[in-house]
């Protein structure tokens, strides 16, 4: 599998927050054909938990994208936080491409002849750019931790893995999943694997982002293991600290089992727009670094 | 038992947001009563679980309204998110009638030459009006949804209800309730029974309301569930799609248990004041509703 | 043990929200070394459950306290609400003490020459006073909560303790205790030991608070059953009811756990800044009421 061609077969499918079933469908039958042997778990509502082996780490990250949904006088509402450009259009999940406009108070709205049944979902409309080390596509937050994941599955004995939802939105897919996580398959220790903001102090090629706060703080003792490991296998590192945006590891952080959880990323230019870009040595970088992470899957922690 | 008449009677019952003892001591009493071979679970504070049978679904209505609690100096906190009208008069649990009287800054005041308790909760004086095909009285929200699950439980050999308290402010009733509708009864479904907003989407009289968004999304494989049960049994209705707002499914969506919810209510005006006035016949294609997804409990969901 | 030399002494060690561990390890050896019958749960990051004998009711207070993280370009982050006066400095965890500075906004920044890495915590510099029957220190919020609860352990055949982490920022402490304490020790009963605003309606000095409303409600049946304790053993208090503010109360709240809880604590002047006044009656009395309270457990509830 080529991780490249993979993110962009991964950022063409329709799953805008809450409406994930078209990506959760395509990696169920994508699971169950490459990795035969794990056990893919669908108890939660469009959420995926694969595992292999006697993994001591889950690595998660979420299908949902941002995007929107028709609510009534043609009016659009947001699923997530989506950043819009001046002439970006739209497509439903049957590919029908609509214009948009927006009003003085950035409400949007559909510029379209056709009617659409309220609760319409709407998603950018995939394009895909490589370019020097980078890519360019509506999607990449966080499909490149989908297929990230992906590739770990095909070259690991133990792992596990959550595919979740809602992530953009409200929540209510981690949560359930830890319940599972802990009480069935006894895993205490989680990675978040996900896209975050390139900010002044979050460069864009710089290496993989270890979050040490955002609106919610990570466990102390389990992100002073995985620095450890960052710096011991010499993977280019950057330490976040900001006081807003959150990700699943707050649904862990409410969670009540005792998983610890931290943040392990990649920065991303325009973040939520039709031209998110990520730096592929990042990606690489980023790669080796969950690799080790579950490495240590086979020794005592 | 006369519908119209039950939900007056439920009305009369002072259970500001909280502080609803009186209404679930009341409701112990009728199911114990008329009920008798089902289960009453009292474990979460005021909050009741009636079970008989095997049900597949619950069906969940909050007992608290909104209402006003006493701080210092004659100054009342809000409990939940009351609506009061020029001349609105409150009472305490024991009737004693009150005046209230605002400042600029819409903060509420006792005037009253009686001195009351830090803490002592007031209600909307009761006042149940029955117009053509519509009623009109104080906390319609949700002593409609209540009455409608004593007729289920009065018709139904399988049933699952749960009665919440701390709706209208600040949760903490059905996170508990989860719990032990999934590992005691293996419930994995539910339905939140309520009354909603009447906006330019939602009108009073177009039938039973299906929400697809409000602050929180709710599972999209259990909504088309629903969806199909009303499209099948010809039963009008309205799918709702909101930014803002959220019901009882807000605390089954960030529970750890995977129980899909989805929300049925009916269009209420002049919502959460002392004059809400609801459509008899969204009543009663609520209870059919509500009536049909119960009889899937008898088949495999 | 002197309560007010171990209240200084707590006082003295850095424990910044979301980074306790200097204070945790000081409180397991401490537990190890003067309890030594007693169990110590570790199982939740920067967070204690310590339990001796079959106690029926578990006692809370938090170990961090107010402070700051360093993020990029010498600006500070806060962590929890820290209150800044004029003249305050800092130190970190070595002691190395720092000025700092604001712009219009109430953004802080470090004065140094020194560099620190990103993630560097600062807290108040330890200054402990005690004058006539007050204390005046940093952090008396909540160290006066851990103090009693130790001098309760010291005192009692029967107790459950939760030092818990977290409080002042994100939470995700008591969350995941909760389950601890009713799965493992079937705890259902809950006092949040801790430090309120001096207010218009609560004093310094006027003694022990209980809270009827915070932006949480207690349990409705529990506050009754502390509120006659307080009556029957002429312990002065005053009830509190505000709109804001929240305790670890709050995560116990919206647990899936039917643990009751209630918020027992003594007003403190200057809240989070680096001067916390406190009145050692109020103190007196608060461990009379937790002593009382703690009895019950010899009793059927």
């Amino acid at each position: 599998m080529n991780l490249i061609n993979n993110i962009e077969k991964l950022c063409s499918i329709h799953a805008p927050s809450g409406f994930e079933s078209m990506l959760i469908e395509y990696l169920i039958g994508w699971f169950a054909n490459f990795i035969p042997n794990a056990v893919i778990d669908k108890t939660i509502n469009n959420t995926l938990l694969i595992i292999k082996g006697q993994p001591k780490v889950v690595f998660i990250a979420h299908a949902d994208s941002v995007g929107f949904i028709l609510q009534y006088n043609n009016k659009l509402l947001a699923l997530g936080s989506p950043e819009v450009f001046e002439k970006t259009k739209l497509r439903t999940i049957d590919n029908f491409e609509v214009d948009i406009e927006s009003d003085q108070d950035e409400n949007y709205y559909l510029k379209s002849n056709k009617t659409f049944e309220r609760g319409t979902t709407f998603t950018f409309i995939p394009h895909f750019i490589e370019y020097e080390n980078t890519i360019q596509s509506p999607y990449l937050d966080n499909r490149v931790g989908i297929a990230l994941l992906m590739q770990l599955a095909l070259e690991s004995e133990h792992f596990c893995i959550v595919i979740s939802s809602n992530e953009e939105s409200c929540g209510g897919s981690i949560e359930k999943t830890s319940r599972i996580l802990y009480e069935k398959y006894e895993i205490c220790k989680s990675v978040i694997v996900d896209t975050t903001f390139h900010t002044e102090g979050i460069r864009m090629g710089d290496g993989v982002v270890l979050s040490l706060k955002d609106k919610y703080l990570p466990s102390e003792r389990w992100v002073s293991v995985v620095k450890n490991i960052l710096q011991k296998n010499n993977i280019p590192y950057q330490l976040e600290v900001e006081d807003v945006g959150s990700s699943d590891g707050a649904y862990i952080h409410k969670s009540p089992y005792p998983i610890d959880w931290c943040f392990l990323g990649i920065a991303c230019l325009n973040n939520h727009s039709e031209k998110e870009i990520v730096n592929i040595d990042d990606l690489n970088y980023l790669y080796d670094a969950i690799n080790y992470i579950n490495k240590i899957n086979m020794f005592n922690l």
